[in-house]
Formats: structure tokens, sequence, C-alpha cells
């Protein structure tokens, strides 16, 4: 997979694409980087990638030219490529648009600091637009590492085993049990008796009962998709 | 406001808090961060910070020991601090939240990588478990900046007022209309002539409505709510 990155602030990428599971995934080439500062494709001699609003109002609007060819150039040589907004008016980002994207060969982030994006961009460059929540952030570059991550953690070879089956097993739709580990007794804070047991049925038991007791707590949305589904509950335990 | 973040990856954040509006926010004094790397705290001589599970399974569990003394450490000084765990588990993130974190002192935050937390931390250290969404993320770090850039653009004396006016504009409860910028038409794309016509109570009426429409179709969520807060609708214009 390649992934494009449209940008003001290229420097803010460095340390996240370049530590842990995103850098090592770079490292078995399963996924490439490339940071574009989209100011070097404004074609005015200032350089300006933004202007005043039509209509008036407060805050500047980015132009569509610097972003229209930044996207064409870095669109060379591929003929699919998802174009992807981060905006607070977008799809709500969730783990299965992250497996929706992980499949794609080409992905183009556009991120946009404090300012509004022309329409003509939304509506003629991008084919995904998506938020990570209800919330304001400076710009869309943190939200796209954050979708970067949850992407390139699924691509194929990136996750080694083990990994993999935590993967698994978040996704029963459960939020996770309690974990322990050593000591079992930590400044007069025990480790509950039954891990300590050995008796592996009353373990699993235990972990059952535990996920779905915090999830009806934390997560009744969760809980009551879980119950739809006819599976355990917590009435059977 | 201070911040500290508690991590393995500290050379995750350099670029992200050395950037933008974080950045400014540190040289004009409104926030200071320190990261720590909570490895340093672990006392035992090969200094590990995770250990297997009780009761079997995938996956290393964080140990208690490190991360309680690393967070004693970080809160010398401080009456109260806000203790705040990135996970899946927690409290969706939002606008809300952010406004209230905003008003704190202190707030540090607990950033695990790839493994489960001994639950002795979330009950004895952690006054806050949050959660920016239902994905699945490498670590807490990316999680963590989300919440800190959210919150310190809250901080007084941040932002500029031209940014406060367009957060104004975003508490409406609607997505925004949409923006343009010159030119007005560009490679054949056009700008909706009511934005040239100079006529504000029409482009008001038009913000309005496009604001309306794109809420409606992408967010009936908050379309509803704004719909029960019984201010203009559709149907009004």
């Amino acid at each position: 997979m390649k992934i494009d990155i449209l940008t003001l602030f290229p420097e803010m990428f460095a340390g996240v694409l370049g530590s842990s599971i995103l850098n090592k995934a770079a490292e078995k080439k399963a996924v490439s980087y490339q940071i574009t500062n989209f100011r070097d494709f404004s074609t005015d001699k200032h350089k300006t990638v933004d202007d005043y609003p039509y209509g008036g109002g407060a805050g500047m609007v980015l132009k569509p030219q610097p972003i229209f060819d930044a996207v064409t150039h870095v669109q060379k040589g591929y003929d699919r490529s998802r174009v992807i907004l981060m905006c607070p008016q977008g799809t709500r980002f969730d783990q299965g648009k992250a497996e929706e994207l992980a499949k794609e060969d080409h992905l183009v982030f556009i991120c946009g600091h404090y300012e509004g994006y022309d329409e003509r961009i939304r509506e003629h460059v991008v084919t995904d637009e998506i938020s990570i929540g209800d919330f304001i952030l400076t710009g869309g570059e943190l939200a796209a590492m954050v979708v970067i991550d949850a992407v390139v953690r699924l691509l194929p070879g990136v996750l080694g085993n083990v990994q993999s089956a935590i993967e698994e097993s978040f996704t029963t739709g459960l939020l996770e049990h309690p974990h322990y580990t050593r000591p079992a007794d930590f400044r007069g804070m025990k480790v509950p008796e039954v891990l300590l047991s050995g008796n592996h049925n009353k373990i699993e038991e235990w972990r059952l009962r535990e996920s779905l007791k915090r999830t009806k707590n934390r997560r009744p949305d969760l809980y009551a998709k879980y119950e739809e589904s006819d599976r355990k509950k917590l009435d059977d335990i």
C-alpha cells in the first residue's frame, strides 16, 4: 500500500510514522509513506494556499488549485485511489472502515489546518470524508495519523501471530475482561483468586462474566447488539 | 496547565507537540508538556514493564509497579490531577469532555502500547478512562495526542479572535455550510451565484439552508437534537 499525505505541517509526521508498528510496516515493505506539502503546488508567486471566503465571514478557506494539482500529482500511476478528507462533517471512522481501507492500494489523505476547504475540493477530488469524532482538532493531521495507524496494522504481515490473536478476542463484540500480571499481591492489592487457581474452565467463565459486566455497564449499545446476536449472556452464567 | 505523558515511545511526540498550536501554546506558557518513559521507573534489573497474564492467554500485560511509581512521581506538587488512561473500554471522547479537561491544572496521560493494563492500575491510579472511538490503535499515544490537541486549543489565550469566532459557529449544533474562495470559476467549476451577490440576507439564508441540509443528510442524530431545540428548520426557509 502507498499512503500519500498532503499537509502544510509535514514535520508533524516523522515521529509517528518512524516509530513502532508504522515504522516496522514500512521496513517490511507492506506500506510506503510520502508526505507532500501542498504549498509547493501553489502556482501564485507568494505560494498562497488560502484566501478569504466568498460571502464574508471569519476564517480562511483553502483554495482549490494547490490541492487539485497536488492530488493529480500523487495519483500518477494509480488507476484507483481513495482520496480522503479528514473533517468533522465526514463519516465516523470505525474498525469496519479501517478494514475497508486496508484493502486499497493507494490512500491519499488531505489534511487541512484551522481552515475550511473550498467546496469544489470535496465535490471533485475527494472520494471519502472521514471524521474521527465529535470534537474540534487544530487540523486533520492527527486524525489522519489515527486512521493510518488503524489501517496499516491490518495489512498482511504487519502484526505477528500473538497480536493477531489479541485482535480476534477484540472482535467478539465485547469489551475486554480485566487483566492481571505478577505480583499476586502488589502493595496489598490482590489478584482475584480464580486467576491463580489453574482451573481453566473457571477462568474462562470469570473472564466472560467480567467482559459481559463491563460491556453492560460501560457500553450498553454494544451489549444490546451482543444480546441480539443470541450469544451467552450474563443471566446464563 | 501541566500535561504529563507516560509512554514507552517518547519519540512519537516531538513532531506533534512542537508544531502549530500545541507549540504556540507552550511558547505562550499556557501549557507545559513533560514526557516520561515509564520504563525508567521499573525497579527490576532488566527494566521490564510487562509480564504474562495470570490465567493464561495471548499478549502481555503492563505491570503495576512502573506505572504506579511514575504517576506518583509526576503528581508531586499537585493536589489534584486527572490521570487518564487511553483505552478502547473508556468513555467516548467528545467536545464536552475537552471543555471539562480544559479547566484542570494537571493532566496525566498513560499510554499503553499493544498490551493490556494490570487492572490494579485502572482501579487505584486512574481517574478517567477515555476512548477516541471504536477502532483499534497500536497504542494510546495517538489517542492522547488527539485529546491534548482538543484540550489545549481551548485554554485561555491560545487561539486568536478569528479562530474563536469559527469555534462559535461550530457550536450551533449543525455541520458547517460549504465554503468557497477565489477564483469564482476554477477550471469550469463555479461558485454559487448567491455568494457573489453581495446580498447578505440571502447569503445567510443560503448558508443556514446548506448547513441544515448537510446535517440532515450526514448526521441525522445531530439534526434530530437540533430540531428538538426548536430552532429554525429546513421547512421554515
